[in-house]
């Protein structure tokens, strides 16, 4: 039994939201430079931006004086090719976000599907579109996995269905296996599926675990894709969808065709031919995510979720130390955590972090060290 | 009588966008390399970006690895203290025509009521957000003047309707007393308006044109504006809107959090600061609107509507001469009109073109003056 409970939630306020990568009020609240900040509340990869990027970028900013190509005729070019999939099934994204409240927009369900705990945003953008969001809230004593059979058992209530594949914050990896049941129970109930391949490319491997060539072709599947995780852009904004075309035209239809900024554009086309900084990416990430995963399990009180992914799901297992308390400790000490008290199914004793660089791993461990250290022992 | 009729359209198909500023088009048919191309398609300040956001923009890039402020705080500050208004009135946006699309999303009116001809994509976002869309056609006889006495008659039928104030691509003009008669019968009929301000920086005396005061503190008021034309950022994207703080709060909560990319929101921080460069702007758009207008209307079979703003709309006279044609006659000649035949209410036999500086200006009626002479004289 991999589920704690349904929920169902129609009316009432959608409060604001609550994300990771707040540099803004960690700067305002405790007086850091910007630069002086060690953000692991966002999962972005640790490399930076690929150098080729920033070099077009700066060489080419005056191509803000023009428009945003409206078709993003370069860049889907560039996806296509680096994708193997045809422009006509690509739709360029103001990062992947816009693309999560558009398919609800254009495709107006009444009610939406999701696990939680998974990334907030599809259930907000589905109350931005009026529907109703029917949850299935995951076990964490059965380290949060898919309830399949939950999953078949909500589908005739529902017009739509989001998966997190892997899953943002609890780094759940579907397999394919699983996906592709998935898939043919949304087919069988007539729900549209839309699966966020957000973090795909961090794992090596990644292409057996996506939809993308399948969506290409089939209707009622929408497949998700960042590209400001993966090329550490998420101040630029980037992101795609794989669909049918017929999908694709009719998402493309209810937009700004404006969305995707000019600067966005020139970069994606440049960092979709770095395959080698994927590589690197992978490999550093392969390493990191073991050696914070090992050392977090090492603290007393700590039990980390074993990652499959570029970030870290922790659980305190001390109950005197709330996720909050510890953000704020460490914000003090200019390390940023993702205190994931805000994600329905987690709770206050929860926070995420991602995976960076070794240098930086260590000092999130030094810190988080110092902390527990500094708590006094419990009463036998 | 300034109306040539009323339609009303609801269902069908939504057609692609057409709009000025398509270089890539022009790059892709006739082999121009980007920099050759003189563009009087997209009414962008001839000036160019402030060099100050420029610099700006080289020295931070690296801030593309920082996810956006959700909240653009230093942007809002920077909006607040330039329009002396309270931040809580503002809301940031990719471009006011994010705010286009994210109004009727979130008010979600059953029928819209636009004066045509106008900016496309009023209509276009109406029916992508399921509205129906009653038009009122302004009549080119009496210069596409607003239509009062009309717009009472049908204000009971909508929820919503939108102005553009100057209009594009009409360029017209609505006086202080005809706006507030028109903020007072959508206030007595409850009907939301949206009042689109985007080239009112252009005008020397524009502030005693804006709603932007009154959208601050009154329910059922939003004021658009863009900072793309003006400061000629138009790949970067960026706008604002103004309405009373219950609106903007209900906005913010139905969209994308990261919809304004971190280089804009930076850009717009020191665009604000750049009062000089306005100055400056309204003085060269005041001389060469003049000069422009002069001119093309010695030109044998062009009427150029006198300009209040920084593009002219102008009418060709010759039948046998229709504006995709010319459009496309100058393109090959590496210069960019808009031919304005998608317009609803112009028809074929109507061009706009930007206000530019008196080089690029000569340069167009040179062209023009070719292009004309080259035209047997009609029968007698």
């Amino acid at each position: 039994m991999a589920t704690r409970g349904t929920g169902y939630s129609h009316s009432g306020e959608l409060t604001r939201t609550v994300h990771g990568g707040d540099w803004q009020g960690a700067v305002d609240r405790y007086g850091w430079r910007v630069d002086e900040i060690l953000d692991f509340s966002a999962n972005i990869n640790p490399l930076g931006p690929p150098a080729g990027v920033l070099a077009v970028l700066k060489e080419n900013l005056a191509a803000i004086q023009r428009y945003p190509d409206p078709a993003s005729r370069r860049f889907k070019e560039a996806l296509a090719s680096s994708t193997q999939l045809e422009t006509g099934s690509l739709i360029a994204a103001n990062g992947a976000v816009e693309l999560i409240y558009l398919v609800l927009q254009v495709l107006k369900p009444q009610r939406v599907l999701v696990s939680e705990p998974t990334f907030s945003e599809y259930h907000r953008a589905a109350r931005a579109a009026g529907a109703g969001v029917v949850t299935i809230t995951l076990d964490p004593e059965a380290d949060f996995s898919f309830d399949l059979e939950r999953w078949r058992r909500e589908l005739p209530g529902v017009q739509l269905a989001f998966i997190c594949n892997p899953d943002n914050p609890t780094g759940r990896l579907l397999a394919p296996n699983i996906l592709q049941e998935v898939v043919n129970c949304c087919q069988a109930a007539g729900v549209f599926l839309v699966v966020d391949e957000s973090f795909l490319d961090f794992i090596p491997n990644g292409e057996e675990y996506s939809l993308a060539r399948l969506a290409a072709t089939r209707p009622g599947l929408l497949i998700l894709h960042s590209l400001t995780k993966i090329y550490a852009l998420p101040g630029l904004r980037l992101g795609y969808g794989v669909g049918h075309p017929e999908l694709v035209s009719r998402l493309e239809t209810g937009r700004d065709p404006w969305s995707v900024n000019i600067l966005a554009q020139m970069a994606g086309v440049i960092a979709l031919g770095e395959t080698g900084y994927i590589k690197e990416t992978q490999a550093l990430i392969g390493r990191e995510k073991e050696f914070l995963w090992q050392h977090l399990a090492k603290l007393a009180g700590f039990q980390p979720y074993n990652p499959e992914v570029n970030f870290i799901l922790t659980r305190i297992l001390d109950d005197r130390l709330a996720a909050p308390v510890l953000a704020e400790l460490l914000a003090r000490r200019g390390i940023l955590i993702r205190d994931c008290s805000s994600f329905p199914g987690l709770g206050p004793h929860y926070f995420r972090v991602a995976v960076r660089d070794r240098q930086a791993n260590e000092r999130l461990l030094a810190a988080l060290g110092e902390l527990v250290a500094g708590i006094p022992a419990s009463e036998p």
